[in-house]
């Protein structure tokens, strides 16, 4: 069980990181990469047929093809985290309005957190032990609501 | 295994059929369910709390919050399909923009079938039978494009 | 007479204190929760049933379903204050486009103060007291402009 | 207690007429009128000043001032409809971005229904009889949904 | 010959005073007034109708009604200037989708500059002066781009 | 006083016609024209510097340049009409978003008669008759909105 | 001199014969294939290295990753042609907004004729008969105009 | 071979810088020219006109009118870089929506390095050498990619 993360360039590293910190705290084994659909189409070939992978969540922004491309090399679940700039809709769109019969799993906006959350909710179908870390991070959000909500008092 | 579409209203059965069809061409059992998250939050609640459920498929236009409303029910993976409509960004915008800590995975726009193939994605990790499924549905859109391509000459 | 405010994070308190400020103005009792549509549903559902409550004024960006959310549990009026951020019109298109049936009552972006007038205005058809205090809310919004207008001359 | 519904045009009588039908039957006296906020200034102003309304349904498209210029003549409270056209977001954009101080409670687009059920419940807060037919109206919401749900097995 | 110049709140006198600026320098008169569609409807109407004034410059954001109101009650001429906002589209909407009657002359985003230049080639037409000031003003802007081509070499 | 209607394509002419009964309605002379901004940018050019033509309407979609393209030749008034299309929004912002020194007065998407009406406001401030007939106009679309109102009751 | 048109889909053909027409009226020598992006990547790419093209037209909707991805295997032109559906600006977005280093020249919505005449300007660079046809094109284009403003008086 | 340059105003000159660098990188003639659509239109024409120019890089915002100005005069490729601002959307839809018969070659927002490369690859049909700088540039890029992917391990 490995997930594969891939950011299209050095600055979108930062949200990668933040994927990176939950898949760690659900327990599963991650790797991120650089690699561009654009600028390495052949590196994200060879990311996309890797046999050691079983998902994976790719970071990009503008007109975002990362996700679409890896997709269109593998069966193997892709997470899309569009990426936020000057018009913001852009990566959104080109990411979730994706032609029948390659999807990608598009989260929100910068979103690294509920990609990895997706992947672990994935991967929990096969492994039991990340649904029990999936129970208690969300028992956590909900404490921390209740307790912001208790200190308003 | 089994997969629970659901859609908010009658309207959207047209695109879980297409969804059904995919889930049926892979081999997949499915359920198909009208619920609505506005009109019947306990319907919902408890068919996201169903233990005989993998995977939900949820279909829905406007403000579209049925994936979250599930998804805030289940650790299971809730896939969104937003419904194209007057404005159509705003089904889109309601299911991609979850905030943190509960992921939708949102596919295009009336995308029954993406919507399909990812949960035949997601499932294969542990079902490699559905993997070979998906493989040849590849197959065949690839030698489709071809055959299209070969009759253009 | 008792108005309760919800925000969906922290991050949104800010904007419930502007309508709570509003609200005092008018003499109106409120209560300010913390609450998630997608973290703590349970929390929301038992908000918005509770007896106590004869109106809500609910706060939240992104996919923004807290108001719909209390709106499917509670035929009180709920009014939605759309909370800005990168996109911004996620948040409106999310509680303007509510499904038939189940009405939200949307404002304007960040208007906590306009959640609050529009609060005290439902609640003066049955008190008349808050009539007279919406007349001289009205009034000095008017004599600031015109003080405004005269200083500039 | 008495429902002023507004349209802007002839053409926007439609969407009235849904409003109408759902304000019979919640038992909600109502009058429907045609007024215009640019061309009929006057008879905006004294139907917003009418004495024996208790709450304005104001539906209009394009810049969609009709609302607003409602509210800016009455502290009952004002629900707005915006109706759909070549862009939509227009109708939208203009009601429910009013200004500090005189809010619009804006619904969802061509939603006539929602606009007299949010009616429906503002008016419930003096009058309970309200309350049971909106509580009956819900019902048959929901049982609609679970007998599309029923006839779909 | 006579501008009046209207915003909508005293945050949008810078606007105001880059379009005044312009008017010295054509030398036509102008005044400005800070009144509101909203919150002095009445003071609106009031300026609106006066009798000294051919030709009106308003300035407003959001859902910008104050052009529109002006309109609604004179027939000379009116210009719109949108403000941006968070979302900025809303301003443009609310003036250029004036409905079919009674128009409004928007102009471009913040443009203080050109709703002044319109206006002086408005008034051009029954003063002549303004023309020779209005074509100096054409005369220098294209100096200024010649020069700063110049410059670049 | 002389009005030049000028269409970017044949298919605007249907606009065109509207803003030329209304300036007929007016006693306005005018003259419709093909020019294109980008087909034939000289006949543009020697339309926009006809001595005899007091103001301009400009017709066109998509990026919608005539309008802007006339004014920069002449210091007349520069009216512009976008029109609908797939994306509408198009030729609005290529209207209205002009620099800073050469204004278009932009009405609303398709409103040849908005067009027309804002040309006999700013012909009217040098002919009075105009005026009358404007106020005519405006009566009549005041009548128009009471008459329907009545035969409402 | 050779353009490879390609369509995303079969659906699109309609689009690459208007580019292929123009194409034919310039003297350029072209050929229509069809391959995916996303269901064919590999066809994208052999097609992208064939050395015996000089300039690629592409023509894809929705995410539209076909320009994009032809323009990562080659360094010759790559046009791209987005195409219009139910949102429209995903196509937009998707091929203008590509990562510094990998050019798409993206033309208007469904413009296959614009891409044609585009590339042949590309191509007339290094082939003078092409500029000739090019000029002979556009002084039909301004003929038309012309004898369209005639038939008008 | 030569390029022109050309900014609408002073503020575009950053971006013009960026594609003066890379034109040199790949040993491509530039001239960087100051000229309006709409101060200069004259100006824009004789730039257009001049023999000595292969290709054309206009950049401009707003209505950014000035790329489809310069292709009206001129059968050259034209490349058009729109420049964001308060709405951003504007300047690229009033580029890439150009009217049938007259291309701009659009690239992303601000993205004066995409502008110089496409110019490069038009300009590298006739001229080999800049295949070779081009093959060069878009190896570093790569490389550039590897090495911070490696840097991650």
């Amino acid at each position: 069980m490995r997930v594969q993360i891939v950011v299209g360039s050095e600055s979108d590293l930062e949200i990668a990181k933040r994927a990176a910190n939950v898949l760690s705290d659900l327990g599963i084994e991650y790797q991120i990469s650089i690699a561009s659909a654009h600028r390495t189409p052949d590196l994200v070939e060879s990311l996309a047929k890797s046999e050691e992978i079983d998902l994976f969540i790719a970071i990009a922004g503008l007109s975002a093809a990362l996700p679409g491309a890896i997709a269109s090399h593998t069966i193997r679940p892709v997470i899309g985290v569009p990426v936020s700039g000057t018009i913001s809709m852009d990566s959104i769109f080109s990411m979730v309005q994706m032609p029948r019969g390659i999807p990608v799993a598009t989260v929100g906006l910068d979103s690294g957190e509920n990609a990895a959350l997706l992947a672990g909710e994935i991967l929990s179908l096969s492994h039991p032990e990340i649904s029990e870390a999936l129970a208690r991070y969300r028992q956590k959000l909900r404490e921390k609501v209740i307790q912001n909500n208790n200190e308003l008092r």
